[in-house]
């Protein structure tokens, strides 16, 4: 059973109670955040968030590694000179290795998946610490303040780290 | 100014009214949503998602070829089995070429940038098809139904195509 329905008709109120009509494509507060994909996250309520406000780059574990084709647009064309990195608890990429999901890919789909890396995570705390390293490593990413949280999907609290 | 003492103040009330504490990893709802990181989008707003509905995957322009890790992660690992994908009028992605966005990473960062490509968009009927197409012929993505919109950021509405 498809959501599309839903997400139709859930739209049809949104549309009909819109009255951000004439916000600038650059985000307002000059932010860009970059979390995971993980359903338990909803980043505007968690942060405060209003149309127009920051960008939000979503991917599995919120990895950098996987967003910097995104970080360098909205950097370069669009402003934003602040990043705010949230990893968070119960996350999907502490669940697996890259061989266990290559092995799984092999076995169920009969396809090699050799030359990927899923970016899986062994510990919050290391994984804030590479990510932020490695946007402050790269050329091509602007040195601007980065501010790295856990966020604790039983609590809904982010925590500085 | 940063933003993060305005973020960790709204997150204290977030978290001081959370009642979503046991939800379990995988999406409920077993679907992915694909779209831009464009700081006038709020999907849960505009969909009518709940914490623990979908995985939401955000970047610039909302571009499959960029989301494959994340999908493959999604779909083998935590069981979603339908994907949307949402691209949206005046992206910031329309306003440039590969050509022009490397020529301003090499006058202002003194960088090359040859082997990105920014994955920019010219039409978003195309780009929608394109993201579709890609999706169907990679082998490490699941023949799941794909629905294609455009959110129209002046009036908040998705438009199916």
């Amino acid at each position: 059973m498809s959501v599309t329905a839903d997400f139709e008709a859930a739209n049809q109120q949104y549309a009909a109670q819109f009255t951000k009509a004439d916000l600038p494509m650059p985000p307002g507060r000059k932010v860009l955040i970059l979390t995971c994909m993980d359903a338990r996250i909803d980043p505007a309520r968690a942060l405060g968030l209003s149309e127009g406000d920051a960008h939000v780059i979503r991917n599995g574990g919120g990895r950098a590694a996987d967003s910097l084709r995104s970080i360098i647009i909205s950097q370069q064309l669009l402003g934003t000179r602040e990043i705010v990195l949230i990893h968070h608890t119960d996350c999907g990429m502490m669940t697996f290795s890259d061989e266990a999901l290559r092995s799984k890919i092999r076995t169920e789909l009969d396809e090699s998946a050799e030359h990927f890396s899923f970016l899986p995570i062994r510990d919050l705390h290391q994984s804030l610490a590479d990510d932020k390293a490695l946007l402050q490593k790269s050329e091509l990413v602007l040195d601007v303040p980065i501010t790295s949280y856990i966020y604790d999907v039983k609590t809904g609290a982010i925590h500085k780290v």
